[in-house]
C-alpha cells in the first residue's frame, strides 16, 4: 500500500477494495501528546493489557515530516520493545514523508486493510506536527490527550484546540512524588472542561490518572473507551460520525488532487508566486488574484 | 461593491484597487458570543463610547445565513438606535445569503473601503452560523467573546474552537444580582485559560466584566484592545498575522474558485452524487472515488 511504484498502487488498490467489505468493525483510537509525556510507553501500556484481554491492536503513527528511516513509531518500536514481540500487535512506523493529506491516506489504507486482518483495536499516534493531531482525529472514533502533572505550562508543546478535540485527558506519569500535583491536574482540568460547549457526541471528556511505567489506569481508560462506543452507537454519533469522516476524506482527497493539479500546471507554477507576491503587497485584492489565476488554469469556464 | 452585476463589480474592483494603498490604518475587531448574551447592545455601548472619543467606527457582520431584507443587524441597526444616528458611526448588515466564502469576501471589501473611508475602528459581527466565527477571526487583529454570567451551560449556543480563539472574554450583563455570579464566571474562566496552550501572538486573554446597558466595562475592554494592538506591533504578531490574513482569503478564493468550476461543470454535476454514494456505502475508497472525478474534471492532467 505504501509503495509510490504505479503497478504496487494499481495492485494494492485492487486488494484494498477487496477487503473493504471487511473493514469497520475496530475501535480507532487517536492519541496525541505534548513531547515528553510518555507516548510510546502509554502506547506500549495500553497495548499489552489489550493483548493480554485477546485483542488484537494495530499502532500506526501520522507523521508527515519524516521519512520511514527515522520516523518516531520506528524509535518507538525499538523502545515498545514488549509490544512489537506480541504476536497480537502489529506496529508500523508512518508512511514515508510527503503531504500531510498523503501520509494520512496511506495510514487510512493501512488501518482498513488491518481492520480486514482482524486487528479489533487501531492505535493511531499523531506527532504533533503540522496539522497531524486534525488528521488523526479525522480518522479516530475517540481521540486521546496524553498530558503531564502541572499547571498547564506542559501545554507549550501542544497545538490549540487539541483539548477541545479530547474524548479523554489522560495525565500519564501519575506516580510516586507527583501523585498530588497529578491529582490537583487532574481537578483543574475538569473544572475547566466545564467551561467549554458540549460536545456533538453528547459526550462528557473525562480526566484520569495513569502511569505508563507502572501500568496503571490503563483498565479505566479502555473502560471509558468502550463506555464511550456504547454511548455513541446508541445515539446514532457513532454511525454518523464514520459516515462524515468518509465524507471528509473524500473531500479532503478531491481539493487535494485539484490543489496539486493546479500547483502542476507550468503556467500556474510561473504565475502563482508573481500574483501571491502582488497580492501580499496589497496590489490586488486576493480574490482578484484568484480570478487571475483560475483563468489561467481554466480558461473555458469562464470564471 | 455587494451588487451581482457583472458591471458594477468590475467598477466595485476597480474602485477597490485605487483604494487599496489608502486601507490597512483601522482597528479590525471580530465580536462573536451566544445568542442572547446582547451582542447589539454590547456593540452600540463599544461603538458610541468609541465615537465619543472620536472615532470613526464601522460595524459589519457576516451571516452566511440571511438575506439582506432579515439580516441580523438590520435588526440590530433598529436596535442599535442611538449608534445608527451618530454622524461617526456607519453600519451595514450582512451582504445577501449566499456561500460563506463569498459572504465573507464581500464584508471584507467592504471593510477596506471603510478603512480607506477614514474608519479607524472595524467591529466585526459574527452570527453563529455555519463557520462564520472562522471567517471573522480570518479578517480580525482581535477577537472578542461575549458570554454571560453562568456556570458554562450558556456555551450550548457557541461551537467548539471559539473559546480558545478569544483574544478577550467579556462576560456581559454583569449588573445588579448578576454580579456575584458574573465574578465567579469570570474566576472560573481565568483559572480555565492557564490551562490552554499559548497562543502565537504571545497574548494573554484577559477575561473582564462588562454592562452593555449600563454602559460599564467599555474602557477596559478598550484598554486591552489598545495594548494587544502595542504589544503585537512590538513582537510583529500583527505584521505577521494581517500577512497571512491575507495568504488565507487569497488560497480561500482559489480554492473556492476551483471548487465552484468543478461543481458546476455538467458531467461531474451528474457524477459526483453518484460517486459520493459509492464511497459513502465502502463500495470504493475515497481515494479512489476523487481520481475518477479528477480525471472526469483533467482528462489532460492524467492525475
Amino acid at each position: 500500500m505504501e509503495s509510490q511504484k504505479p503497478s504496487d498502487q494499481e495492485k494494492g488498490q485492487a486488494i484494498l477494495n477487496a477487503c473493504l467489505p471487511f473493514t469497520g468493525a475496530s475501535i480507532r483510537v487517536g492519541i496525541t501528546g505534548t513531547p515528553g509525556v510518555g507516548k510510546s510507553s502509554f502506547i506500549e501500556a495500553l497495548g499489552c493489557y489489550l493483548t493480554a484481554q485477546d485483542h488484537k491492536v494495530a499502532v500506526l503513527a501520522i507523521d508527515p515530516s519524516s521519512p520511514l528511516s527515522k520516523g518516531s513509531i520506528l524509535g518507538d518500536k525499538t523502545r515498545m520493545e514488549r509490544l512489537s514481540r506480541d504476536p497480537l500487535a502489529f506496529i508500523r512506523p508512518s508512511p514515508t514523508a510527503g503531504s500531510l493529506g498523503g501520509v494520512a491516506q496511506k495510514t487510512r489504507e493501512t488501518m482498513l486493510l488491518c481492520e480486514a486482518a482482524g486487528y479489533d483495536v487501531v492505535l493511531l499516534e499523531t506527532v504533533g506536527v503540522g496539522q497531524s493531531e486534525v488528521a488523526v482525529h479525522a480518522l479516530s472514533d475517540f481521540f486521546l490527550l496524553l498530558l503531564l502533572p502541572g499547571a498547564g505550562d506542559e501545554l507549550q508543546g501542544i497545538k490549540r484546540g487539541i483539548v477541545e478535540m479530547a474524548d479523554l485527558i489522560a495525565v500519564n506519569k501519575s506516580e510516586g512524588d507527583r501523585m498530588p500535583l497529578a491529582k490537583r491536574t487532574k481537578q483543574a482540568y475538569r473544572n475547566a472542561l466545564h467551561l467549554f460547549p458540549p460536545k456533538p457526541s453528547a459526550w462528557t471528556p473525562p480526566v484520569e490518572l495513569c502511569s505508563a511505567i507502572q501500568e496503571t489506569g490503563m483498565d479505566t481508560i479502555w473502560k471509558h473507551i468502550q463506555q464511550h462506543q456504547a454511548s455513541t452507537q446508541s445515539n446514532g454519533y457513532w454511525t454518523k460520525n464514520r459516515a462524515e469522516q468518509v465524507k471528509y476524506w473524500f473531500r479532503e482527497s478531491l481539493q487535494q488532487g485539484l490543489w496539486a493539479s493546479l500547483q502542476n500546471h507550468p503556467v500556474i507554477k510561473e504565475m502563482l508566486p508573481q500574483i501571491e507576491v502582488a497580492v501580499l503587497r496589497e496590489e490586488m485584492t486576493p480574490f482578484k488574484g484568484a480570478q487571475e489565476i483560475l483563468a489561467l488554469f481554466l480558461p473555458k469556464s469562464g470564471i
